[in-house]
């Protein structure tokens, strides 16, 4: 079965959830933003998705992008689609008016890219990389770049890629080895290999816009030493530039979308934004680029689920506990069996929770950028810069390992090729991997943004979080608990990692797992406030929620307990014995 | 890097931690078995697996099994090592002496096909049906099929099949159609539609011999009615049977195993014992082959971890906390990293556990055969009953995440093909599925094998688990109060499951992972007990155990509490009504 948008489960979650309207109507640019027409948008974005871009998922798996001599042929339809998805006007949905784009909110944009990654995740790799293109170049790049390359981003008409990774620099991008070389008129040359670029070579768009982090000659070692480079495919005068594609990936999945290795053979490039500046410029887009993989792992999940959920429906084997069947066989619907059951409504929870949760960070992104109040606008930032990596890490872990649990629903059958289900867990685990692996989101969160304040930022997030409680009602108190005992373990962490450096290294994983588990458990609160959540269809998850999953919560919380009692004694009995 | 059998490693966990000989010394046959003739074939079979086997794994999954006209060639070098392999005596090991066996422990044997999974799924997949086939056709075949079958079987020159699935009928055999007319002349002619058939056709072996169940035409409907047939590839005179090969599946991975759909057009076979006992005559190998499904995935997850180590030991990224390293990159190992070092022991904690663990199950398998005191035969085959269903779904489910654990070290290079990680992913997803889906398996344990008898048998194998430990250690004493609990919460499901009929079904798969949990910190108990578990290669993965495996024990009970607490409540609610 192909996958289908189920948009008024997801318009349901924005509007009465997440009640974006009351949050978007506060900031200038939208204040006239009619809630009819998000639906019409939302709507008409997942006829497009199911009708052209659900049906070439399986042909971009089996025949994938190919190379020959250098040049990257996508899988047959895959350019045709892409064309008639630009010249929709799809990708300049958030993109500002003064530079031809729709200037919508970018929670539209997101849940547009969720629809798209369950759809055909290899299709979408090539236009998710756009909006940080288009950041990217909007706050750091001269008037004459912005001029040439924001329309063109801004519609989609030309493609972008990011490119970090060199054999050698992978998570550490302070080992970039790629150089640039001024030729005293302004521009550079540029010479390196970079791995790993999604949609380096291709077919899709007329030109391809680099952007790319090299070292200037005199620069210091490190990651402060490098600086951000543009380098088209075509240059202005229409000659090819020296950016040659070595070959293409085999990879465990996500075939539709190629990896390419790009030789840079003194190309000529333009500098974006202040020389030994090049990570401040490309993290300028990080919150956005990471919720966008999250809208990966949600949507695929999504996906999954769908396949898992119609078979469950279909399939009949043994005699379920409890059921008396008068169908001839004899057997149950297996989705009438426990087992599967939990499978379904867990999964369920999941992907419902994880839209609340990324649909709200993605108004949190809108009110960075628009709210008339400054205090607001940070916490918004501090929303995202502490919500964004959990979603990241949480829901593509959830992509793969869920998608997984739904292949199992199938038994044999989701082993094989011909049910759809194993391509999604293929494709599904490189999202655990890129924009960050999933332990360097741990890192990030736990290292770089919880500790360094003594927990300071993130007890205001919680308070955030408190806000939207209403301790009265049973659902929410119990919420307020754990949110009080998350607290509290962020503390205790912050304490006994003083006398352990390695400490937080140890519990990254269980404190951003814990954080993970509070905010769906908050969601399902705000769920749990529309009426419609007395129907089955949300009952089932929600229960599911309480019962399966948050259990694991007091297992993380143990963890962090022992390991820091341990930290906490071990430092005692060092300074008995100093 | 080709996966090398660690057999140092493996025969120290047999003499010991499972101090094999003790146990074997004390059956007939072996009364004589030698350690070092022991040590001797561990160590040649090993030679043989990673220079014969292991090099032909990739190129099983790039090539893999072809089909074309009926006909199934294997990857190149697979007729020709498996040819190898049956001429050196291997699947020989552990068949009878008086059936051309060489008469060995069955502990051996599984040993055996530990490193041949772990070198080669795909291949082994064929000769490890062999032993099943052999022991069905032994207890339960005549006179004249035994002639004719079990030397072949024996010595390995022919492979088999067990043909069960058909498109209606998975784990439901009940809904199994094929049909069996007899003939008149003691003879029957089979008639229907199988699939996923490993091996059911191919050019390893000059012939194939396929076990199929299948229905008489007066029998009964449901499982009751079905009866097991014998029916050749190549007939006694040389002619083809009516078996034909339509094609076989596209999968996620185990591309080097054909996996056939099989039809069967009145092929002439034979009844393998009473008609209307065929999933009895199946059921007699189960314990063994889930015990062989369980070596695939201790097999695929040490070649995994075997892989991650590897290149954690060399690759370098970022700064580790604590350490200073004199590299000129600046850059430490990654194995020095915390998320990195957590993945590699806590994986290694379940490759050596488990191996404790299906050691320890194969010797009692030993032992139900020929033990001479019939009271030690029968908790020999308690201990078999219980434990076997555990070891094929907790290892096949930890083959499938830490191979994704393992495959996270290697970040983006992990996702490729080149490094040869993925593979194993791909491979060990189906071993969660085949041979009894792990939820059956946990369905069988807790509603099969612990419910009925009011977890009575669960008591006598937790007392054998007991005696093997030494409470005035810690570590033991540990163990014991864990045990304890888990009997506790066995008790609690078979109380509340009086009043509700589907709560077992719900709470099975946690059971069977608290059973799961406690059996691993059991076999650290008897590493503990080896002057070796003082070492840094038994310390780090007995710690990483207690620190980030152990922890889910709490939460599995108190899933179980929580749900078994709720059916006492819901139950009594409805006698205060009622």
């Amino acid at each position: 079965m192909l996958f289908q948008p189920k948009t008024d489960e997801m318009l349901l979650v924005l509007s009465q959830v997440v009640r974006a309207s009351q949050h978007l109507q506060a900031l200038p640019p939208y204040r006239e933003l009619d809630a009819e027409l998000t639906q019409q948008l939302v709507e008409e974005a997942g006829k497009f998705v199911g009708a052209v871009i659900a049906p070439l998922n399986r042909i971009g798996d089996e025949i994938g992008a190919r190379f020959k001599d250098g040049q990257v042929t996508m899988a047959p339809g895959f350019r045709a689609a892409y064309q008639a998805f630009w010249q929709a006007g799809w990708p300049a949905l958030a993109a500002a008016t003064e530079d031809g784009g729709q200037g919508l909110p970018i929670v539209l944009e997101v849940m547009l890219f969720e629809m798209l990654n369950a759809a055909n995740h290899g299709w979408t790799m090539a236009p998710d990389l756009l909006h940080g293109a288009y950041e990217c170049i909007k706050h750091h790049a001269s008037d004459a770049l912005k001029k040439r390359y924001l329309p063109k981003l801004a519609s989609g008409e030309w493609l972008a890629t990011m490119c970090l990774t060199e054999p050698q620099a992978g998570s550490d991008l302070g080992l970039v080895k790629t150089r640039a070389v001024p030729q005293g008129d302004g521009s550079y040359q540029i010479s390196g290999t970079k791995i790993f670029i999604s949609g380096g070579e291709h077919d899709l768009s007329d030109n391809i816009v680099h952007l790319v982090l090299a070292r200037l000659p005199d620069s210091p070692p490190g990651s402060k030493g490098l600086s951000l480079f543009l380098v088209p495919k075509f240059m202005p005068d229409g000659a090819r530039s020296a950016v040659y594609c070595e070959r293409i990936e085999e990879k465990m999945g996500l075939h539709g979308s190629p990896t390419c290795v790009l030789r840079f053979e003194a190309a000529s490039g333009a500098i974006i934004g202040q020389p030994g500046r090049g990570l401040q410029a490309m993290f300028v887009m990080m919150n956005s680029a990471r919720l966008h993989v999250a809208m990966q792992g949600i949507g695929l999940l999504e996906a999954a689920w769908q396949k898992a959920d119609a078979y469950a429906q279909e399939r009949r084997q043994m005699r379920a506990p409890g059921r008396k069947t008068t169908d001839p066989s004899g057997a149950d619907l297996i989705k009438e069996h426990p087992a599967m059951r939990r499978i379904l409504d867990t999964q369920r929870a999941w992907i419902d929770g994880g839209r609340v949760i990324a649909y709200r960070t993605a108004v949190e992104l809108d009110i960075a950028r628009h709210h008339p109040d400054a205090a607001r606008r940070d916490a918004a930032l501090r929303w995202c810069s502490l919500t964004t990596p959990v979603l990241k890490a949480a829901f593509t872990q959830q992509a793969f390992y869920g998608s997984s649990e739904c292949l199992q629903v199938f038994g044999g059958h989701g082993y094989v090729r011909e049910s759809g289900i194993e391509q999604h867990v293929r494709d599904a685990r490189v999202t655990m991997i890129y924009e960050g692996s999933n332990e360097i989101q741990a890192i990030d969160l736990l290292l770089r943004k919880v500790l360094p304040d003594g927990a300071g930022a993130f007890g205001l997030w919680l308070d955030d979080l408190r806000s939207d409680l209403d301790p009265p009602q049973p659902i929410d108190a119990q919420v307020l608990t754990r949110l009080t005992e998350l607290q509290a373990h962020a503390d205790r962490i912050s304490l006994a990692a003083k006398s352990d450096d390695t400490l937080a290294h140890w519990l990254a994983d269980d404190f951003l797992r814990a954080v993970a588990l509070c905010l769906l458990d908050w969601s399902f609160a705000q769920i749990a406030k529309t009426p419609e959540a007395a129907t089955l269809r949300w009952q089932a998850p929600a229960q599911a929620l309480q019962r399966w999953i948050m259990p694991e919560l007091a297992m993380r919380l143990a963890i962090i307990n022992a390991a820091s009692c341990c930290a906490d004694a071990a430092s005692s009995a060092t300074k008995t014995h100093s």
